[in-house]
C-alpha cells in the first residue's frame, strides 16, 4: 500500500507548483505580477521576431509564449526561468523543417508543431529515466563556439529585412552569395528604417537608462521604460508605414496576424516524418536543456535557491509538448528574458503564468495594429539581441588554454557557419570526445626504482634510484580501459624485446582505479606473451575494489608471478639483495 | 640536404623487407617453403569458399591469395602473418555489397574491387597518419562479441548449401525463416555430402592427427596431413559427384572457373559508389586491421620479435590495394593460417610470397578440376572453420566482471544478429564509449577532515575526523573534464545550499591530473556562485602542470578565496584553531 500511493513528499518532487504555492502571499503576488508586465512587454516583439526567423507565422511566436509558460509554471523548479521562443532555438527548428517542407506551407507549420511535440517527449522521457547527464557530453567551449556561431548566422539570415531584398541559405556562404546577388534590389526606405532601428536599440542598450536617470527619473522606471526600447521601436515604425503608406513604397510588413487564443493542434505521427525530424529533435532538446539549465542555476544561486535538473527536463518537456498542442513551436529557457524577469523581482513561477496571460491578451486585442509593422523592424530586434550571444573570445581563450579544446571549437564554429547548425554541433560534440578518448589513450607511465635507504619507488627518470635488470617495474598513472589497453601492451612488449635480461616484470598499480574487460584482457595478454618470454608478471598496491574484481576472473590464477601488497614486499622477493637485512 | 635523402634506417622502416631479407640464407629458404607448401594447401579450399560466402565467382578468392601475399611481404613486419581473405570480412563485403549491386552481376564484382581498394586507401591513410590508436576505441568484448555473432551468421548462412536450397537475408531471422521456407526442397544427396564433410571434418580437427600418430608417424607429416583433411574432403567428394553425375541429380556445384593468372582490375570511382561503401570500408579496415594485429603480436611475442602496428597499416593498406588491381576483394590477416605458418616454420615474410606462388599455380592449373566439386564441401569448410570463432562464454565472462562491458557485448552480439554486422559493431563501438563516459562523468568525490594529532585528510564517512562548521573541504578522485565538471557543479551547489553555515569551500585536487576548459569554465561558474552566497573558494594541493594551466587563464586572479600548497595550510589559515600551537 505504502508504495502504491505516493507521499506527499514525492508528489511534491513531481510537482514543484505544489512546494511554492503553499507560502503564495499578497506580496508575492505583487513582485510577480510587475516582472510579469515588464517581461510581457519585452516578450511581444520577440516572439514575432524568434517565429518569422523560424520560418513560422508571426503568431505562432505568440502563441508559443503563453500555454508552455503556465506548463513550466507547473512542472519547473526555476523560480525565474522565463520560457519561450528563442533565437538558437528558432534557427535550428528553421533548418530542420526547411529540409522537409517549403516555408508558408500548411506542411511546414506542422512539422514545425511536431517538432516541438517530439522535443517534449525526448525531454520528457529524459527527465523521468534521469537521463541529464547526457547534456554532460556537450562541453561548454563546443556550445558556446555553437552558439557565437548561431549567432552569426541569425543575424545575417535577417540582413535580407534590412535590405528589403529576397535571400535564402542554411549557411553562412549561401547567405552571404544570395544577399549580394540580390543587392541591386536593395530597398531604400526599408534600409532607413532597419538601420536606424538597429542604432536605435543598440542605444536603448546602451543609453537610455542612464540618460533617463540623469533627468532624475526613479531608477526603477527608467528600468522599465529602456526594456520597453523594442515596444517603442514597433510602435513608432508601424505608425510611420500607416501613415506615410510606405508599404506601397515596397515596404514589407506583417500584413494580418490572426487575433485569437492559440488554436488547439495535434502534431503529426507519421513515422517518415517523425524519422527524419529525430537528430533535429535530439539536439534541439539537449542544447535547450542545457542552456536553460545553465541560467536557471546561475540565477537559483544568487538566492541560495535549488535547481533539479531531472525535473527541470521535466518541465521544458511539458513546456513543449504544450507548444506542440497549442500551435506553437520547440521552447526553451532565454537566458535575456530570465535575467530580466529575476532583476525585475520574480518570486515564484506564477510570474510565467501571469506572462502568458499578458501574452494572451496581446494575441486576443493586438494583433490588428501588428499589420503595418515593418519586418525590418522586427530584424532588427533580432540583429540587437543575437549579437549579446556572439563572443569569439572563446577561440583565443581556448587557444592559450588548451589546443585540444581550442581545435574542438574552432572546428564546431567553422562547421556551422560553413555546414549549418546541425553538422556543426555533431561534429562539436563528436570531436570533443574522441579528443578525450586521445589523451586518455596515452597514459602516463613511469619506469620506477627504489629511492636508497627507503621503501618508496621513484621515477627512474626524475629521481636517483636502485633499478635491478632483472625486474622491469612500472607505475601506471591512470586507470586501465579498453582505449589504453594496448597502449600498454604495446608498451611493455617494445621494452622487454629491447631488453633481453628481464626475468620479472611488475606493475604497480596505485593509481588505477578501475580495468575494465578489455584491459584485463589485455593483462592477460601480456600474462601470455610475456610467459612464452620466459618472464614473469607480478602486480603490486592493487587497491581493494579493483583486486575484488580480479579474483571474480581467472586472470590471478593464470597469473605467472604474484600479487604483491606493496612495491617494496615486490623488491625485496624478487631482488633478495634488497632485503635491509640480507636474509632470503 | 640532410632531411631530403632518407636515410637507410629510415627506408628500411618503412620497407621491412630491406631488414629480413639481409640476413635470408638455405636454412631460412627451406624453412619458408615448407610452411608455404603446407598454408598453400589449406588456403586453396578457403579461398575458394570465402569468395562465395561473399557472394562472389569462386576465383576471386584466388585472386585475393596472390598479389596482397606478395604486398605483405614487402611492407609488412610480422614475420608469420598470413594474408587473404578471412571469414569476418567475407561476410562484411557481403552486406556492403549486397545493398548496392544483385549478386553475380558485373556490378557486384566491381564493387567487391572497390570495397577493397577504398580499405586500401584508409589503413594506408592511418598508416601514413600513425592514427593505429583509432582502433584502440574497440574495446576487446566487443570485438570478441563481434566475431561470435558474425561466426552464427555466417554459419547459419550457408546452411542453404548443405541442404542444397535457395535462403538469403542479411540478419539471422532473414536467414532462418528463408530456410525454413525453403526446406521441403532440401536435396537428400545434398545433404548426405554436407553433413558427411562437417563430419569428417570436425574429426580431421579432433581426431585425426592423435589416430594417425598412435600408427607410429612422424609428428611433422602426421602434422600436414591433418592440414590437408579439407582438401582430402574437397578431392573425393569431387570425384563422387563426377563418377556419379550426382550433378545431375540436384547437387550444386562450383561449375566452370576461368584458369589463369589474376586479371588487372581498376576499381571504380564513382563518388555515388564511394560515398555508399565508405562506413563499410571503414569498418573492414579497422576491424582488419585490430584482428590481424592482433594474431601478429601474440606469434612475434613468442620469439621476442616485434610488430610496428602503424607499419602493419602500411602493409594491410597495401595488401588491400594489390586484391583491388588484381581481381581481388577486402583482405586482412587470418587467425588459423597465420598459426599454422607459425607453426609450420615460417621464419619471414617470404614465406608469404611462396604460398602467393602455390595459389597462382593453382589458380593457373587447377581450377578446370573444381568443375565438380559440390557448394556442399565448401559450405561445409567454412562452417567447420567459423565454428571455431564463435564463443558465446564471453557474454558469461563479461557478466561476472563487469556489467557495463557485458552491456556492450550483449548489445553487439543481440544487433549483429538482428540488424546486421554494420549496425551491430558501430552500435557496439558507441556503446562503449558512451557507457566509458558514462562512468568517469560521476567521479568519486569525498569530503574530508583532519585526522586527529596528524596533518592528513581522509574521507569522512570512512575515518573519525576533525571537521568545522564553516568550511567545506573536498577532494576529488577524477580529472576534471566536460562530462564530469557538471557533476562537480551540482554536487558542490547541492551541498552549500543544504548546509548554510559554509563559509568556506576547498577543493583538495591531489588526484586531479587535468582540468579541462569545460572545468575551468565549471570552477569559474562555482567561483561565481559561491561569491554570491558569500562563500569563498580556495583550491589545494593543485599538481604542478595543472597549476601551469590556471596560471594561463584569469581564473586565479577571480578566485575569491586562495590557492593552498596543502590541505594542512589550508586548514590552519581557514580555521585558526587548527594550528596546534594556538597561535593566529
Amino acid at each position: 500500500m505504502n508504495r502504491l500511493i505516493p507521499s506527499r513528499a514525492q508528489v511534491e518532487r513531481h510537482l514543484p507548483i505544489l512546494q511554492w504555492s503553499k507560502t503564495y502571499n499578497r506580496a508575492t503576488l505583487t513582485s510577480d505580477g510587475v516582472a510579469a508586465i515588464i517581461v510581457t512587454i519585452m516578450l511581444i516583439p520577440q516572439s514575432l521576431a524568434y517565429a518569422l526567423l523560424a520560418g513560422l507565422p508571426a503568431q505562432m511566436g505568440l502563441y508559443a509564449s503563453i500555454l508552455p509558460l503556465v506548463a513550466y509554471a507547473i512542472f519547473g523548479t526555476s523560480r525565474a526561468l522565463a520560457v519561450g521562443p528563442v533565437a538558437v532555438v528558432s534557427l535550428m527548428t528553421a533548418a530542420a523543417v526547411g529540409n522537409m517542407a517549403l516555408q508558408g506551407t500548411a506542411e511546414y507549420a506542422l512539422a514545425a508543431v511536431t517538432l516541438a511535440f517530439m522535443s517534449g517527449v525526448i525531454l520528457l522521457v529524459m527527465g523521468v529515466f534521469r537521463l541529464g547527464f547526457l547534456a554532460n557530453f556537450l562541453s561548454h567551449p563546443v556550445i558556446a563556439g555553437f552558439i557565437t556561431a548561431s549567432g552569426v548566422l541569425i543575424a545575417t539570415s535577417q540582413l535580407k529585412h534590412i535590405f528589403g531584398i529576397e535571400a535564402q541559405g542554411h549557411n553562412l556562404i549561401q547567405l552571404l552569395s544570395s544577399l549580394v546577388g540580390h543587392l541591386a534590389q536593395t530597398n531604400i526606405i526599408t534600409l532607413v528604417i532597419g538601420v536606424a532601428t538597429v542604432v536605435f536599440l543598440f542605444w536603448v542598450r546602451k543609453g537610455l537608462k542612464p540618460a533617463l536617470l540623469a533627468t532624475g527619473m526613479a531608477p526603477r522606471l527608467a528600468d522599465i521604460l529602456a526594456k520597453a526600447g523594442p515596444v517603442g521601436a514597433v510602435v513608432v515604425t508601424t505608425l510611420a508605414v500607416w501613415l506615410f503608406n510606405l508599404d506601397e513604397a515596397g515596404v514589407k510588413i506583417v500584413g494580418a496576424v490572426p487575433s485569437g487564443l492559440p488554436p488547439l493542434t495535434v502534431p503529426s505521427f507519421d513515422p517518415d516524418i517523425w524519422s527524419q525530424l529525430f537528430v533535429a529533435a535530439l539536439l534541439i532538446s539537449v542544447i535547450g536543456f542545457v542552456e536553460s539549465v545553465s541560467v536557471a542555476q546561475t540565477l537559483a544561486a544568487k538566492k541560495r535557491q535549488r535547481i533539479v535538473p531531472d525535473q527541470e527536463l521535466v518541465g521544458l518537456g511539458a513546456s513543449n509538448i504544450a507548444a506542440a498542442l497549442s500551435g506553437g513551436y520547440p521552447v526553451t529557457g532565454g537566458f535575456a528574458r530570465s535575467v530580466v524577469n529575476f532583476d525585475a523581482g520574480a518570486e515564484t513561477p506564477a510570474a510565467g503564468a501571469f506572462t502568458a496571460i499578458g501574452i494572451a491578451l496581446a494575441a486576443l486585442l493586438l494583433t490588428p495594429l501588428l499589420f503595418f509593422l515593418p519586418k525590418a523592424t522586427l530584424a532588427a530586434t533580432i540583429i540587437v539581441a543575437v549579437m549579446s550571444l556572439v563572443d569569439f573570445s572563446i577561440l583565443t581563450k581556448t587557444w592559450a588554454y588548451s589546443k585540444v579544446d581550442f581545435a574542438a571549437v574552432f572546428a564546431t564554429i567553422f562547421l556551422t557557419l560553413i555546414s549549418g547548425v546541425e553538422v556543426g554541433v555533431s561534429t562539436g560534440v563528436a570531436l570533443s570526445i574522441l579528443l578525450f578518448l586521445y589523451k586518455t589513450s596515452r597514459p602516463h607511465i613511469a619506469e620506477v626504482g627504489l629511492v636508497p635507504g627507503t621503501q618508496h619507488f621513484r621515477n627512474i627518470k626524475r629521481h636517483t634510484v636502485e633499478t635491478h635488470p632483472d625486474v622491469l617495474a612500472i607505475r601506471i598513472d591512470e586507470s586501465l580501459y579498453f582505449a589504453n589497453a594496448r597502449f600498454l601492451e604495446d608498451y611493455i612488449y617494445d621494452r622487454v624485446v629491447c631488453d633481453q635480461p628481464i626475468k620479472h616484470v611488475v606493475l604497480m598499480c596505485s593509481a588505477v582505479n578501475e580495468i575494465d574487460m578489455s584491459a584485463l584482457e589485455s593483462l592477460e595478454e601480456i600474462n601470455h606473451r610475456l610467459n612464452g618470454m620466459g618472464i614473469a608478471l607480478h602486480l603490486s598496491e592493487v587497491k581493494g575494489p579493483v583486486m575484488d574484481k580480479l579474483a571474480r576472473s581467472p586472470f590471478l590464477k593464470e597469473l605467472t608471478g604474484q600479487v604483491f601488497l606493496s612495491q617494496y614486499d615486490a623488491a625485496v622477493a624478487l631482488t633478495p639483495k634488497t632485503a635491509a637485512d640480507g636474509t632470503a
